[in-house]
């Protein structure tokens, strides 16, 4: 946190006779996490969430950020001269329409925004007579000394064995899509959407192993690949085939096209930054602006992808297990926190074949850090834990074959009474969507309440969606398939992950929520039917449910999930954990108390 | 079904340089049902559905019709020269862009269509070279002999003991949302709007009480309300008041708002059609697309309301009754069927204090036919009714105090053995629905697959929406709010009624439904959440039951719901259905066979 970054980039904006200017979070591929630096925000500001956007404008600093944040940021603001608001587009827009005036300018970074995010703001500041313009270079970049190389990490070929299908292959069925559209070639706009299609993964942003890249796929099936000088090596090129033309700036991707005769491009306007199209439209070509195939083909995993994923939970499982199974002894230590069960949890994995990173920033929440329902550890933060209360951790791993995600909420010891009852019926909410039969065609929102329905009956409910879709070695927060009250209008399919993970949170007490991930498949007795496939292998905290308020059919699901956990994986696990293991699993007969 | 009148409409459209013409089914105000004077497209192709469309382009001739209309359209064009098509903007778009040639031009009547169901159509349309234009005058009108007289009922008061609002009290809180939006005048589009806003009924529509009427309200609460001449009276003057200008002829309504000085006017562009939306901008006034926010206002019934729409189904339940407890001996005579049951059942109806009309047509479906989901019954339709099989009948009344509509299905005497699962798994979905509990700001597509979960369980589902929105002494299908698979994006609200109908229907055996209309109130016990209470009294048929099938808490509500009608209807019944009602509504013990 340095004040003077915020006036040197004032002059710097003076200079370039910019009234006001735009800080987002994100990079110039939409990322979730980004690069060390494309840390801008974090840079400027001090706050270092995964979702914000700052706002210069003459003398007034504003830092916008949704409601899981504003605790955060206003520590990581500290004194500085910057106004903390809500992260909503009509906020964005009434604040820079009361801080400029009529005439002003409002730079921008169109690396950095996409045209559907910009559109209610630009609407709303031309009413006002502020005018937008987009800038050739990002004023940041210009004075932002010692900031961290960009990444440059080697690209790698991702084996058939954990994708199932070769880059040739999917890059023909994605062509046929142009044909049928009549499109020259598809705007291959982020990493993820590459890794997918040429089967090639990296390491250049944290918790998602891709490298940086985009490119074009032609209607022939070929294409051309952009990925950073250094980043490709002979086994890569000789993975990508003479069909794969690599690019290592800019400029020459979009040469490329213009001498393979592309005039229509589809592009994922929600995907593409306003920077590409207009590099697109310069150059003449006619957009279809539609939602990229690729992520509904990416989400329908193969059976090589769904049995890489099984794999990959079994080993995730016994890690998480053997943490669970020394989290009772680890909390009689002295200096035992939420930070060191991380990392406890963290060498869990890292034992485990295959474990390349934690697929996102582990949730760690005792008591009532639990109740934060985004909430991230840091050293200030981390409530040491004792032999007593409730803990929430969420977590999950990237391996080649799979990237997991799991919650567990687990008693260490007496802990508030109402939590039996309230852990009971998200319980039963997870089972409700566990075990839906469902009608092809159907969409998240329309299953959604199943899972709230045992809170709804007791008037009580959670803050956030159920279910998001996860990728094969992927991102694990991947669409376009989501399970939540929000209209998605797509329907889940077979071969989606999704996670099934209903909570409740009782403030400053203690954060509850039963994570695991499923998978959809056909139906086997019932033609036209969907159904759902647990993937994550773990027990559920029998020290938490109430076996009363859960029906005959819900209870055999527990017994029969408790079951299969305890097979899959009891060869796994060290000694001390096969016994933990044994009792945790335990069947649960009617009538016992717990 | 004349075949010149398609002749005489082409040479029609010949001398006007049209190379192909629109017909639709709807009216000017888009009403669902329309006056005889407006069923251009039954006069034109004998179709006579309440949807579809016909198409005329140079030598083909098209009628779009969707699913349920298929058999009927068939019988109902015979053998006249015209296609049937199914009725979906892509497959009319094709269907014209296939029978045109580029340069042609196809005419439309503005007053019959609305600006977002014409934007793909036209879209298309461009694309493939062919010309839109709008037509002064139907051509249609030009050449139907002997149309039917435009109705000029008298448009009546709607007493404040039935609106619970004054007119003035209702236009001065939509006033209010002008001021608030910067308008200076709301445009009211159909007679429903003008309907609720100025507290008068009329009868120029088959069903739904109306005056056929639009207008214009403004900043200051005061309006200007067109009605046909002679539908005014001295009690309707006096009822208006001074602040609401009474107009007889359409460019006097835009004249008046011209002198009002009206330069921004809120039109919902689902409800209002081209024509006017063109009146407007040739006078220069500048639109706000929005939804007409009477639509919400009418929805949220207030105390008045909802006390007189329980009244209305006091009276509806005990008539549905006693058409019930004659119906096994009405089937052993001769000639009786599905057409002499509405008969009957409108005849029950009549002798019920403020009927008026049906609500809609009914659908009585016995056996095969009570599978048809929008069944008609007509002279040629009817089946012959016996004492055995399963019968549905779908039905309601329009009453000054408040809409029914209502949907029984009954077991005559033996019927196939699937039925009572089916019957039974339908009438937990109805329990589910009339039981829960849920958050405020909950959509209706959130909702819906509760009243499927039963019939998904067993791979089965069907293929409609499970509620719509009623009025008050208006249309028996109003909007916004909806519980259906399809995203509406419209909370369910307190006051609000709509119908609770899941259904089953075996392909030519039965069909099954079991349609109440409740409403949404505030939960006593848990702020901020909603719940259901039932409006329609009627038994469900024990016959049908299969009592293992429901939980304990399934078989209270039943026994529960049965009590009240029973209390409720005893009291207003004649006694052979006092008999009948005993026995229909008798409790049902656990383990109990029926």
């Amino acid at each position: 946190m340095n004040p003077t970054r915020l006036q040197r980039l004032r002059s710097e904006l003076v200079g370039q006779q910019i009234d006001a200017f735009l800080v987002p979070r994100g990079d110039e591929y939409q990322n979730e996490y980004v690069p060390a630096a494309d840390e801008r925000l974090a840079w400027l500001t001090g706050f270092t969430g995964s979702a914000g956007l700052a706002a210069l404008a003459r003398d007034r600093n504003a830092l916008f950020v949704d409601g899981r944040y504003t605790l955060q940021a206003a520590q990581e603001i500290g004194s500085q001269p910057i106004e903390q608001q809500s992260l909503s587009a009509a906020d964005i827009a009434n604040w820079l329409c009361d801080a400029l005036n009529e005439g002003d300018t409002l730079g921008y970074d169109p690396r950095l925004h996409t045209e559907p995010a910009l559109a209610p703001l630009k609407k709303r500041l031309t009413e006002c007579g502020i005018l937008l313009r987009p800038l050739d270079d990002n004023p940041i970049d210009r004075i932002w000394e010692n900031r961290p190389a960009s990444p440059n990490g080697v690209a790698c070929p991702h084996p058939h064995t954990f994708t199932g299908e070769d880059s040739a292959s999917k890059r023909q069925r994605i062509a046929q899509l142009l044909t049928d559209k009549k499109q020259d070639a598809l705007w291959l706009a982020n990493p993820e959407v590459c890794a997918w299609l040429f089967n090639i993964r990296g390491s250049d942003i944290p918790h998602l192993p891709v490298a940086l890249s985009m490119g074009f796929l032609y209607q022939d099936g070929s294409a051309t690949l952009y990925l950073a000088d250094g980043a490709s090596s002979d086994a890569l090129r000789q993975h990508l085939g003479r069909e794969v033309e690599l690019v290592s700036d800019k400029p020459q991707l979009f040469a490329a096209a213009e001498r393979q005769h592309v005039q229509k491009v589809w592009a994922d306007p929600l995907l593409t930054n306003c920077w590409t199209l207009q590099q697109l439209r310069n150059r003449e070509m006619h957009l279809l602006l539609e939602r990229d195939p690729i992520t509904g083909a990416k989400a329908r995993k193969n059976a090589v992808e769904l049995a890489g994923s099984r794999a990959a939970h079994v080993r995730d499982g016994a890690a998480l297990c053997e943490f669970l199974a020394e989290l009772p002894k680890a909390v009689q230590q002295e200096n035992f926190g939420e930070l060191e069960a991380v990392q406890l949890l963290r060498s869990k994995r890292e034992l485990r074949e295959g474990f390349t990173d934690d697929s996102f920033d582990s949730i760690s929440g005792y008591r009532g850090n639990g109740a934060i329902v985004h909430y991230r550890v840091s050293p200030e933060s981390s409530l040491p834990m004792k032999a007593e209360g409730i803990y929430l951790i969420d977590s999950g791993g990237q391996y080649p074959d799979g990237t997991t995600d799991v919650t567990r909420t687990v008693a260490l010891g007496a802990f508030p009474a109402p939590a039996k009852e309230h852990f009971t019926r998200v319980l039963k909410g997870h089972i409700a969507i566990a075990t839906l039969r469902f009608p092809i065609g159907t969409c998240g929102e329309q299953i959604d309440a199943f899972a709230r329905k045992s809170l709804w009956d007791a008037g009580l409910d959670y803050a956030h969606g159920t279910g998001h879709g996860v990728g094969s070695f992927l991102s694990v927060h991947e669409g376009p398939q989501r399970i939540g009250k929000a209209a998605t209008n797509v329907a889940l399919e077979a071969g989606m992950i999704v996670s099934n993970e209903p909570g409740f949170y009782l403030t400053d007490e203690y954060g509850i929520r039963i994570e695991n991930l499923i998978f959809v498949k056909e139906s086997a007795d019932y033609p036209g039917f969907l159904e759902f496939e647990d993937l994550t292998l773990a027990p559920i905290d029998r020290h938490l449910i109430e076996p009363t308020l859960l029906s005959d059919s819900e209870l055999e699901w527990l017994n029969r999930y408790h079951r299969k956990v305890r097979e899959a994986l009891l060869p796994l696990v060290n000694e001390q954990t096969q016994e933990w293991l044994q009792a945790a699993t335990k069947p649960i007969a009617r009538g016992e108390v717990l």
